[in-house]
């Protein structure tokens, strides 16, 4: 075993400490992580023993004999899948994060070789199998492009789903971590796109974005927006929001809720349509990233040395940060 | 005024009775119900004074004025909806089912110029606004087309919203009057299509009707088909239909089911969309008429004189009817 540093819940209090990692099996990489983002999921799965951390950015610094695609020194990232069955139809289409045998979590799964529980990338030290690692395309910063792997392809997926492009109506609601990319990706994907928040002090924070508007839904017009990205992460009414949606349009709710109930009059009248999104694929993964880097899009971000990670799971529980806390690991050293 | 006869509701048996109809405007018609069909919805409105019947045929026996598309003696057709405001951007884009200031319906509606309740079909005439008649195209039964008015526009909408055609693979949850006039507008539109049914006695039925196969949704495949189609009136869980659907699907729920409660789970993984559906625009149900015509498609009925209106309504209850009832209503003359 290789043994690196990171920080494990104790309770609901992450603890610095010493962390075993596998040794590398023939497709593995080494990567030494440099910036980690701060997730919400991050937040709800606080529990004894965690290791957090499903969106990170760091350097390959040792491959496995039958590594192809990486070598040491490269830049890479990771996001919050680390493994699939690479059988199921899920998988063959390239949708590993729907596999039908689950796949391994980057933290908090059971790695599908030794059973074994992975462990996060609040460490400075992750090891992956190199077909769940990605390759980070030069121009991106490395803290930014951090929480593209999992916030930034959670919005990636539904946006390229539903072809929005030029000439889209596009409406964010909520706009934190996801909410922020969205905007981003949707305007640079071409689209005009209006934010929906009940903060009007952040309506200058949107239009920097390149939203067009920020209102709150009850201000909006009705039947108005092709696309409704709801980034909203507190169980809340969806009725408001299918209102928003224009005819044949489609509500895209982000995130896990749980068990949701709505109202078939909200759908049926405009025929509208509800969706839920979460994680990506590989070749979406890879896409986004490409295109990010095309496109100049990352995160906004609130940098931290790793050693204030609780002070950073503490403000996102209150939703204060503009818009992703992102660990800097250096300080692990 | 002008007088007829019909059924009413008295309490919730429906009696013959004598009925008014306004005198005509000049973009009326008056028309000669032959045949109307009978609705789950006229089930669940009967209450006292109600006169049911929101899919009819029947003939123009007399013009208003100023009607310039029909003439005396024309074969017509009516459905549930007889007007609308005219003027929002649902009626603008002819959906006139989704008009914002609501639609008028074909029965227990309040009619938009003189306030009085609209009485339905189950009735030897009915007056209507040209503009929410239809011509019943040539080659299409008289009966067996009145389903088409209702249950046939609501299977329509989705299956042509969601581009069911060659190459899709579509599903029909429900056997009734809404599932049998899906399966064969979704044969007709050249996709596959299987029946999902706990009633194996309807496997010969399904294959009749054109399905290439008759399935317990616990026994067919998970996410196989494009498009299912739930046509099962009474409330159930939407998890195991969802669960049919393909990567980037669609589960389109007919008819009013009331607030339904579902896991996003079921909705994120494989990316599907719920919708919902129930009734058509003016030109759908144009479009709906013409192409059932072209195609043979209508409904599978039990004609009954008007006269044992109530012994339909009791078997409707008991879902006892292949595929729907239609009352011939030329015993009231």
């Amino acid at each position: 075993m290789r043994t690196t540093t990171g920080y494990r819940a104790d309770d609901t209090t992450l603890r610095r400490t010493t962390l075993q990692r596998r040794d590398l099996r023939p497709d593995d990489l080494a990567v030494r992580v440099d910036y980690c983002g701060v997730c919400h999921t991050d937040v709800h799965s606080l529990e004894d023993g965690v290791v957090p951390g499903h969106e990170f950015t760091g350097v390959v610094t040792e491959t496995g004999a039958n590594v192809t695609g990486f070598a040491v020194g490269d830049p890479v990232a990771v996001g919050n899948i680390v493994d699939s069955c690479g059988e199921c139809a899920m998988c063959l289409a390239g949708q590993e994060n729907f596999c039908h045998a689950f796949p391994t979590l980057t933290y908090g799964g059971k790695d599908r070789r030794d059973g074994s529980v992975t462990l996060g990338g609040y460490s400075r030290e992750y090891v992956v199998r190199e077909g769940f690692a990605y390759h980070l395309p030069a121009g991106l910063d490395p803290a930014a492009a951090a929480p593209l792997l999992c916030a930034g392809v959670t919005v990636w997926e539904p946006l390229r789903a539903l072809g929005v492009g030029p000439g889209s109506r596009v409406a964010v609601a909520g706009l934190g971590g996801l909410g922020h990319l969205a905007v981003k990706m949707s305007v640079a994907l071409g689209a005009t796109t209006s934010v929906l928040s009940r903060s009007p002090g952040k309506a200058d924070d949107a239009r920097r974005l390149g939203a067009v508007d920020l209102l709150a839904a009850d201000d909006a017009q009705r039947d108005s927006f092709d696309v409704v990205l709801d980034t909203i992460s507190a169980p809340h009414d969806l009725g408001p929001y299918l209102r928003l949606v224009a005819m044949d349009g489609t509500l895209s709710q982000l995130g896990y809720l749980g068990p949701i109930s709505l109202e078939t009059m909200d759908l049926l009248v405009g025929r509208k349509k509800l969706s839920s999104a979460g994680s990506g694929g590989r070749p979406a993964t890879a896409a986004m990233l490409s295109f990010c880097a095309e496109h100049g899009v990352a995160a906004d971000l609130e940098l931290l040395p790793s050693s204030q990670v609780n002070e950073a799971i503490d403000r996102l529980r209150r939703n204060d940060v503009r818009y992703r806390f992102v660990l800097d690991l250096s300080d692990l050293d």
